[in-house]
This record gives structure tokens, sequence and C-alpha cells, in this order.
């Protein structure tokens, strides 16, 4: 039939079409990809983002989910063909029409059409679970914190937002840790930037100071160079490192400090944006935002994303 | 983004996958569509095929319908852009998760994956609606009863099967009329077959005669050959005529009568299937069954339908 496939082909139309800049946040349950997103579409626009979640990509609802021998974190658990297939689509500028798996009930309702804005950003589990998954994105990034810390957020989001006892949600996480570690950890390899938010061992500062965040930048893709504004000595609050990661591939990381202060911060952020050309213009001052707090790792993370999404979008 | 296109279609993988033969079977609501489908998959065995149905890419719900100035015979009120990018999924072989509308409460709910099998059937409202959809089809028919026939199945089942009154069914048909003529029927035109059921002017046939069949079959796909069998003379209840389409446009009818003989109808079938190189398996005797009867123009109608579907898969 390879008359069908050229009718086909001729018939899909010779509209050039926008490819949208695409962006993957991935990560273990709670890890900060929900608070990571929003501050970059708030500094994107609202109007030029569309951002969605993976988890809507489950195969079966809470119910279902009960009498199979893995839990959501297992790829049987996820339509990661169909999850694949409607990244290529929306990479490719064409709408899909998305499942919808609702949270506070645990229920795959009704989909809904999603369109490619200029910028998608994909957050979730799964979105660099495969080679065909990865070529759909622009950027990538990871986010890392340790577990004690994800520990903590789980049971606060889970036990307010998502109507679970603590007691649940830990023996929850305990029934995962085996599929985390087997699916969702491995992909944190196939970032262009891990980000770890962690508090300093052996610091004791206030209770209030914002975690510091490590954010590894892997020379799959150019970042900017901040090898001036953080010469070594210039701040005592952030620097920059060679490393080689776990598996000895080598990477930079930027450390920031969570008592870094503002101006320090400044200096570096305005080093970011200006490496993309716009010195004139004010960084967002959405970015870092916690709540009623601010953390100036948080900001040097989003920048950095922004900073991505906006060169690749040239 | 090249790079990030051609890094998509490398990730994609290199399997070759199995086209699937498509037929589409378009009509208004209550045309037959879903009785013409049955036959055809049990004669086909049901592990081989997967029938879908148009109208769950219904946009809204039965309740969101109420506040719209259109009905679901409109494209607006359907997702026909996602129809017509599943329609391209299918015909090359890839699966989808299709929206699903719930007929028997009017909910759009939870959408299902569909893996194509050898022959996907697609029945509804709008499949041949585009070039491109169209382009997803080996073969194609439309379903064209009178408006009064038509009229007196919609009744009878959507007050059976989907809980309205008469008196709703009625108003509803009226409403919809100027839709079907400016979106459902002008499809007839793009159909490979046109099939009309209906009962022959002028005859007093006793009350469980079925009704007769003309079946216009187009010059856009090779038909079978029944020149020889449907010789002028050999048959009073079945003749093939030259015609001239509304448009003007040339095509063979084949005319069966409902109170056609067995053995008549059994010498047309033979030749069908000759035709198609099988003459010494017998005719799927699932064809033509009407609930606990049986029409012999139901019959051959589908065997036509089961020689092109069979013929395409070669």
């Amino acid at each position: 039939m390879p008359d069908k496939s050229l009718r086909m082909r001729r018939a899909g139309g010779a509209s050039p079409v926008k490819r949208p800049v695409m962006l993957a946040i991935a990560g273990d349950s709670a890890a900060g990809k929900t608070t990571m997103t929003r501050g970059l579409v708030e500094a994107l626009g609202p109007e030029r983002c569309v951002s969605l979640c993976t988890d809507d990509y489950h195969r079966y609802d809470r119910e279902e989910r009960k009498d199979k021998p893995f839990t959501a974190l297992h790829p049987d658990c996820n339509h990661l063909e169909i999850m694949e297939q409607h990244l290529q689509l929306l990479a490719t500028g064409a709408p899909v029409l998305k499942p919808v798996y609702d949270h506070s009930t645990g229920q795959l309702v009704r989909p809904e059409l999603v369109e490619p804005a200029e910028f998608v950003i994909v957050e979730g589990l799964f979105p660099l679970w495969s080679k065909l998954s990865r070529a759909c994105f622009d950027v990538s990034v990871f986010l890392d914190p340790p577990e004690e810390i994800r520990r903590g957020w789980k049971v606060a989001r889970d036990t307010t937002k998502r109507g679970y006892t603590e007691e649940k949600v830990l023996a929850e996480l305990e029934l995962r840790e085996p599929e985390s570690a087997a699916h969702i950890r491995p992909q944190r390899a196939n970032a262009d930037l891990v980000v770890r938010f962690a508090p300093i061992e052996g610091r004791d500062d206030p209770e209030d100071t914002p975690l510091s965040a490590t954010v590894m930048m892997r020379p799959t893709i150019d970042h900017p160079d901040l090898t001036e504004v953080l010469a070594p000595g210039l701040s005592r609050a952030m620097h920059l490192e060679l490393e080689r990661d776990h598996d000895g591939r080598p990477a930079e990381s930027l450390h920031v400090h969570g008592y870094v202060p503002r101006e320090e911060s400044l200096a570096v952020e305005k080093a970011i944006w200006t490496a993309l050309g716009e010195p004139d213009t004010a960084t967002p001052d959405c970015l870092g935002r916690l709540g009623d707090t601010r953390s100036e790792p948080l900001a040097i993370a989003q920048l950095l994303l922004l900073y991505h999404l906006t060169d690749a979008a040239r």
C-alpha cells in the first residue's frame, strides 16, 4: 500500500507548522517538578506555554492498580507508547487529545485537547524514558533531591492535596522504592541538567534558610559561560566546579548556597541573561518564588532553564 | 530544529509495522452502519478486526451540546482534526488512545487503547469528511437509505437503546436536517460504494420481505466482474445497470430485490467469491443476518465489501 502512504502524506497539507520548544522536567514523585514549572510558565508568559504532566498517561486508575503487581512507577502501568506518540506529535506542532488522570479521585476521566504553544513543558515520571521520548526535547532536566527531602515533600503534599494519610504515603513510598530505582532514577543519566536541592552538610543555618542547589550542567547542550562571574574567590556562596558524575562522565556543577546574598546571585543572573543577549531587560522577578518566600538557588536554576528555552526558540 | 526531526525519526525504530486494511462505513445516524459492520467482523473473524465509531470524537458531551448553536452533526461539534490524526496513525499501523463517548449517558469518559488489527473498520458520521481522512482508507462505503426508512430505524433504536422518547427523536431529526444536508450527505460523493436499502416502489410484497438494495459501485476501485452472472434476462430479481449518479458521473449499479430467491443470490455470491480466487470455500453464512431473519440484499452488499477487504489485504 505505498500509494496510500503517499496519498496520506499529500493530503496532509503543505502549511508549515511552527514547532514548539520542548522542555522535559523529569523526576520522582514530589521532587519539585511543579514548582520548577510554575516559575518558568510565569516568566515566559502563560499564553506562550503549555505544560502537561505524564501522570495523565496512567494505564490503570487507582482502584485497578490495587490488583496489579506493580505501582504507578512501573512502565507497564503507563501508556508509554502513547506518551511517546503524543510527544512526537506535539514536537512537530500537532495537537493531541491527552488522557487525564484526576489525582484527587484517582480516576481516569475525559481527555482534553492540548495544542502546542511556543513552549511545551512536560513534567512527570517518564519524559526521558526512551530514546524516542528524549529525541522530542530541546532541553531536559532531572530533579534529584536527596530521598529524605523528597519524602518530606511527598508527605506534605499528598496528605494535604491528595487526601492520603501520612502512614499511607510512607507505605506507598516504600512499595515504590525498587521501581523508582529501576525505572525513574536511571533517567537522571539522560538529562542535560540535573538539579539537586539539599541542605549543606555540616552547616548550621537558620531554619528559614532556603535549600542550596547543585546544578549539574552536562556538555550535551551549550550552557552560558559562567567562568568569569564565578571565578574562584569572587563568591563564598556560589562556585563552579568541574566534576565527574557517578558514572565518571565529566560535567560542570554550579553550587548555589541557600544563604547566598541577593547581590551575589543577581550578578550570576545578570551574567546568564547577558549571555542570552538581553542585558538591558531585568531578569523576571517571578523566579525563585516558593510560596511566600524566595529561594535564590531556585531562581538561578529556573533562570538557567529559561536561558535554554529562549535560546532554543531562536 | 531540523536536527530534532531527524533525531525523532531515527529514534522511531526501524521495525517494519504491518499496515491494516481500512474500511470506512459512513452515513447519517441510524443508517445501518453497525448492522453492516457486525456481519463483516463475524465473517472476517473478530480476532482479525478492530471496529471503531467516529461518534467517540464528539467535542462536547450531551449536556454541553444543549448550549451550542449546532448539533452533533456539525464539524465544530467534533474533534475532527484528532479523528484525522488517529486515522492516519491506525493506517500506518500505530495504536491510538481513542476518546470514548457513552451513548447511554451522553458523557465523554475514559479513553481506550485501540491497536490496529489486520482490518480496521471505521463507521460513523465523518470518516469521509476530508481529503486527509479519505486518504486513510482502502475501501469506503456510504449508507444512503431513504429518509423515511432511516427515520423509522432511528426512532426504533433511540427509544429502546438510548433512552429517548419518540417525540424527542423526531424533534432531534428535524433539528439535525440542515446539518445532515450540509456535512453528512455530501460524503456520499466520496465513497467507492453507495448502498441504499429501500422497498421497491409499486410492488406489493408481503410485510416480511426484506428491503431491496441498490449497490452503486464507482470505478474508483476495481469491482468484481458480474456482467456474466447477471447478464440481462438471467434473473428477474437482480440486475446490473450502467447509470449516472445525481451529479452525472458514471457508475455501475447492482439491484438486488428483497424477494430474490436464495438460489439466484447464491449464484451472484459465488461469482464474487470466485473473482477473489476462493471458489472452493463456501461464502460465510453469517452475512445477511438481520436479527432472526435473513436479507439476501444485505448479504450481497456485505460480500462485496468482504471482497474488497480481502483483495486489499493481498
